[in-house]
């Protein structure tokens, strides 16, 4: 069997490494005369009995080998995992600074650029947003894909795709400015006249009746409503609100009124209809091809507005990919930067 | 038609209205020879044209008393909207401290006693869980059932109801003792003994092969494991831990050990296995009827554990719920007092 030297953190074999590993199958890397093997890699090629170890002179069986690995790199288990599961389905990897970069099926290193880049982390690592944008950032420029191999606390996999992306829809309308004048109550807006009601619901599908004539209209859908001109919004007490005494008002109520509204606001303008996402878990269900109220269907997506400074707890975000799954919507989330970029982040087999 | 006198927060009629409003359908509360009506009771019959309401002398529309009492009543929006659908479903019902008191189908004030304890709450507003345990056990101490109607920001109300209960299963096997021993890792714990490895696994599907002979336990098993004494944990550099010196150490790579642990224990205890939840977002997945490995099924039920000072967060709560209804599971709240109790949240359908 081949043999190879743990050299500080690399396992490094003679020439004929380079021809029975890397030449058959893109394990390990070249250099000069020898073939560099990652801590990762060599563990995987024990397993196989491809390769022994030795270190200090003698021969380091699987578990020294392991427990001398996971001391000296950071994740080295969840790399081992997710390393033997992708070899496992046939694709041939290399290692990256988050991961591993992955090659298409019936692609190799030298031949195709690889087409993943794999994000290897923990189910109890909280994942900061920016450091999520800075990796998708990087590998849009490079024409990949992103894909995050969430290992749980079991060892499974789950692999999930992450993308830019645009949402946009064909709701247009014209409203009268101001249409129409709403109260704010203790927790939402009222509205009081049946007609602009009925202009509001059916041809915008704002708000919802709580009693005949009565149009209940969230606090986003309000916002929105009257930074546009289309609604005025007195409160008891107090008179008509401008946009943003509405929003401090609005904020006191929910504490991250602001940065819905911007998610809100960016859908309705790019021709998208947001609804509660609430029985979804989410902030917004999202209409793509509203025209009328008798006319609509199903929602499209489920949409979750997030701050920049958000840190996804991947359990969570587990939980929201596979609740809109399992309705058969895909899971968007809407950072605020504030200006909005859109993510979808769904689950893939690779 | 029959007219009310608003006098600080009810609505007074004459004799008359115990005649047409109490005896007939059950709104308000007789007291001698008046009618007492709530501001919900009394904006409904309103809404129905059953009342008119005067107030100092003059008589007040629908939107003119609707800001009225949203201006007296916390949550009087709330309360309406539930008041109207459950009396639009044909329920009889009467006002309570936290929301309604809802009697069966069929049933009637004086007649029956009321079936549901109605919880009644915004969306928005975070529910502690010693706020819900103590409505639980007094709901339980009158023999009736425990609802939330959470209403989400668009009005649209789901309804949740709320029970104790004691998941039990058939598990039940005598262990060796010590069986064998692990080593913990960065932040999970590997057995190398392929015989052990496959007694753990087979008979009490501990543990997940990560590669063949190497069975990966998670931090909860592991400390299940040694405080029963079955399996001895060493780390590299310290030695052989005991359970202290392992939950520590567990503790800092996952914060809420301790609770889970809990959890874990109550669960094996009870005769039911639990495996991770990842996946579906929740703490466990766990197996009522565990036999060998071989004869296993479905999961039953998705268990999440919480600490005793827990706040839900109702969009979570929404999502949890759904999410387990829609790989038909049960949704279980573990909750750690430090002694742990188990409730089943669901969504019913009045």
């Amino acid at each position: 069997m081949l043999s190879g030297k743990l050299i500080e953190d690399v396992v490094v074999t003679e020439r004929q490494g380079i021809e029975e590993l890397y030449n058959k199958s893109f394990y390990g890397r070249p250099k000069g005369e020898t073939l560099e093997i990652s801590l990762t890699e060599a563990a995987y090629l024990i397993y196989v009995n491809k390769i022994t170890v030795e270190y200090n002179g003698s021969q380091l069986d699987f578990k020294e080998f392991f427990l001398k690995a996971s001391s000296s790199v950071q994740n080295f288990e969840l790399l081992y995992i997710v390393y033997k599961d992708l070899r496992e389905r046939g694709y041939y990897i290399q290692p990256s600074v988050t991961g591993f970069r992955v090659y298409p099926r019936g692609g190799r290193p030298g031949k195709t650029p690889a087409e993943y880049f794999m994000y290897v982390i923990s189910e109890r690592t909280p994942l900061l947003l920016t450091e999520l944008k800075k990796n998708l950032d990087t590998v849009d420029n490079l024409k990949k894909r992103l894909v995050l191999a969430i290992v749980d606390e079991e060892s499974d996999i789950t692999y999930y795709d992450v993308k830019k992306t645009t949402p946009s829809g064909s709701y247009k309308h014209e409203w009268k400015k101001p249409l129409a004048t709403a109260s704010l109550l203790e927790d939402r807006v009222m509205m009081w006249e049946p007609e602009a009601s009925a202009m509001l619901y059916n041809d915008g599908f704002f708000g919802k009746y709580i009693s005949e004539g009565h149009l209940q209209l969230s606090l986003v859908e309000s916002g929105y409503l009257l930074n546009k001109g289309i609604l005025n919004i007195e409160k008891q007490g107090i008179g008509n609100l401008d946009f943003n005494a509405f929003a401090g008002l609005a904020s006191g109520i929910e504490s991250d009124f602001m940065t819905k509204s911007r998610a809100y606001e960016a859908l309705r303008d790019n021709g998208i209809v947001p609804k509660t996402g609430f029985k979804f878990g989410a902030h917004f269900r999202v209409y793509k091809n509203f025209e009328t109220i008798s006319t609509i269907s199903h929602s499209d997506y489920l949409v979750h507005a997030i701050e920049h400074d958000h840190v996804f707890s991947l359990q969570q975000l587990s939980r929201a990919v596979r609740l809109a799954n399992s309705v058969r919507k895909e899971m968007i989330y809407a950072a605020v930067e504030p200006q909005v970029y859109f993510m979808v982040i769904g689950r893939i087999r690779l």
